[in-house]
């Protein structure tokens, strides 16, 4: 018999997430900080909790998917937060993308209570997470993991398993500063050619066809023809995970020379207002460093 | 009627290409400097020339696939040098990665001579090379390439046409360039889960689901987990290419800093032995720059 | 009349420190964690306190210098912490070098107790804090600062004031970064000339020559020259600061694309086992990425 | 007896030196691109030559101190140039700032004519220009170099050997590499300071009193503090300086982070207009990186 699942956050990626679990059968009973957006869920079946804390009481998995670590503690804490209301052998699941020390924090605080915690961030934004196409990355025990690998099979294509606790969180920052990397790279690619008098659409259609080609590129490739910059992946958020990539690298002894120079980048495009843009914006700074702007 | 082919050079890369040639039923001259190389095609039908002058002389086409600039100069001059062979109204295609100033070069002397110049390097190695499905990427009079596409659409996949000569030149930098990034973005994405503790052969496995994907990184994942590096291409090729890059963007006034930090990490692999493996050490080297080797 | 002063910490740093104050006349408690670092300035005329709480409670200015953020901490807090005794008037004055944030929430904790706090780091190691030619940044409240002057130039040749709490701590960060940033260039600098045959004695004598000489450049010389990399300033302890300035330029927005560059080969050095070594080890990294070691 | 001394090169810096050579009793005859510059020493009691070949002819040393490669090129090559009036046994000392590669081969074209070559470029502005206390490093035989110490001295306050042809130009590029990390660290620090709301004023008087002040930051400091970038040091120059110095290290494998970092800060500052002010305006470009300009 299916669990049923509490779930805390109805943002751009928790909504379609929610749907696909009731889509998929799933009871689910929703509680978000901002109640008009359980509205709709409501009416497609899911009940209501009206604080994490009676959420937590009324369920048997509860899954988070917030902004940060300040909102997944914001969850946790206080009078009506989840600690308040979840008991032994009950699973708390957190599929938001914080720091790994975050992670391990939480699944500290809730093991005091005898329940157990899985850090699932996720790569994908909202197309993926509409699709159930997901990629989720898993840290904790390994029997909770197994245990609910069903719901994972919901929302996700495919579900990686890294270990204890914080491994999900640093496998997500691994995959964030990849992605970051590759996007100051394919900018800087393209400003090189800009100043070289090669045509973008042609240079882009050409990389498209090459060994570098990646879905991220595909994907971005429209938005940078036609100079839009509306976020789907907000540059911030890319600059606030490089540099929770770069503090673990610190801790842990790595170094990374080019994931440095890229974050730094990132940074200035910050500076210069373009924080709320689309991670691909990194290419509009670029090009005001080398003057084209 | 189809052109008869004359063919300089039968390296890794020019004997497929050279097969490939004489699979759709080209007539073609070969030329080699080391002559032994040569006797497989003329087996397979290939006519054999004694020196690139006396192959100008022979054939309507003329292509070199060499190592570098000085290669494709030593070819051109001399008493029996192409420059000595070729007459008005010929073609030359050049499909060497070499800088487009030394492109440029070799197109205005043989523009002297009254003969046309493509410049027409390809991305792709071995296999796409034995494959026919290299990618080409064309600078030079616009009519000479579309002249000579039947000649590309049996070596390559696709071919792209980026301007005057020298412009497909700059466009194998940018390409390779890029190559480079996703490269060292990979590795020290693998580097910072190594130190984090995170099962190598998963994070490539994950890198393979995500939006990050490319040919390139599932090419190279094998010889990752096997420690196999092998050059398919040499790390001190790459080297090369990113210092040209770097060169052309600073004469262009292109700031590239992620470029920059990553061509500094292959100088550092090149100073460390690992310039004849395959550029895929780059990971050994940032391995050796955070104490795993 | 001048003031009694409580001490805390008699590491390399303080313990020169406290030998000046007793030397000036002034009225000495001290405390350190281990007692034994104590005796000799007994013998000198101090007191000794067996907890910051009671030493607070007998001095009229107490002032700490302990390693970092977490023993600053352990000093306030507890039981026996300085918190605990602490009156409403007091002055206290950190000369540690702390993270700002740190410095801010020091400054608050004693405010609540109604005591007044100035951080105070100072830039210069063991031989200027003998000489008592520190060169002193302080943040706080500006009446304070200029109440304990006196205090300050017995202990340094030169004060400098930055305006509130934390901007003391923030004017640390610039001038070790600074530091570190020239530690580098000039690392950077002799490997290149190691690397074309220059002589580095001479290269050395000439920049001692040229309008980039600085005292920490001649304070090295001998070092680098005899392959001696004991620790005057700890490696590890610049890698932390260079990592405080780029969190602290995360936040304030500030793109510093050769200070990132730097701090990661600090990072590299520390992993390849050169962190309790002199700073002077950065050379030993960098050889090492030159294949000169 | 002194040597009659042929002097070619009148601009910012060979006008001063010219002056204390005639100042010093030398009989030097003057050749000048642009004749008009020469009026003033022939006043002086200066030789006037109307070609760099004549000038050869008429005296025992050749001095040159031109704007770069392609300018000494010119003096060398030609009917009237230098290498048609030069004889066995006579002496050419070329005090430019070029490529170690062309230092060599002057020298080269020079020992084909049984001229003697040192290279002899200069640490220092015109201030020391005019004073006689630039920097002077010299490759080329040991010999040579002792018998011309005399002039040396009077045009510079202290002369190094670094032996053989071209190690005087690399020397060049490793002091001017360091000049410019200084300049580029310096700036990230006002940054830093900027954005964390340090007064510059403090700050700059703060990094005077510690261990990395150097009179190049002495020097700069009233520039920065009335935001004044006329050029003493034109950006550009050090642009093209970092670009020798890297281009040098990559031959010689030695791999320089910080040092590309800045290099690609250079870029992105000529790229937005910054060629032509001072050195010191590397600070403005980093503002704009930061969003404070």
């Amino acid at each position: 018999m299916k669990p049923t699942i509490g779930w805390i956050g109805l943002g751009n990626m928790g909504r379609p997430m929610v749907s696909n679990l009731l889509a998929a059968g799933y009871d689910v009973t929703v509680y978000n900080r901002t109640a008009s957006a359980a509205a709709p869920f409501v009416e497609k079946g899911a009940k209501l909790a009206d604080s994490p804390k009676s959420l937590a009481e009324t369920v048997d998995v509860v899954i988070t998917m917030v902004s940060d670590s300040a909102a997944l503690q914001a969850v946790l804490e206080g009078e009506n937060g989840l600690l308040n209301g979840v008991r032994a052998g009950q699973s708390v699941i957190d599929m938001s993308t914080i720091a790994p020390e975050a992670s391990r924090q939480a699944a500290a605080r809730l093991q005091e209570k005898g329940a157990g915690f899985l850090d699932a961030p996720v790569s994908g934004s909202v197309k993926p997470a509409t699709d159930g196409t997901l990629v989720i990355l898993v840290g904790g025990p390994r029997d909770l993991y197994e245990q609910h690998l069903p719901i994972f099979d919901v929302l996700g294509k495919k579900t990686f398993y890294f270990g204890e606790n914080g491994q999900g969180a640093n496998a997500k920052l691994v995959i964030n500063m990849l992605l970051g990397i590759t996007m100051q790279g394919l900018s800087e690619a393209l400003v090189l050619g800009a100043k070289t008098g090669l045509d973008r659409a042609t240079l882009l259609e050409m990389v498209g066809a090459t060994a570098c080609a990646s879905p991220i590129i595909a994907m971005k490739t429209p938005n940078i023809l036609d100079d839009n910059f509306a976020a789907a992946f907000a540059l911030k958020h890319m600059e606030k995970d490089f540099g929770l990539a770069l503090d673990a690298a610190k801790q842990a002894e790595a170094s990374l020379p080019a994931t440095a120079a890229a974050h730094q980048t990132f940074v200035a495009a910050k500076a210069n207002g373009h924080g709320d843009d689309d991670i691909a914006a990194i290419l509009v700074q670029l090009e005001k460093m080398s003057g084209l702007r």
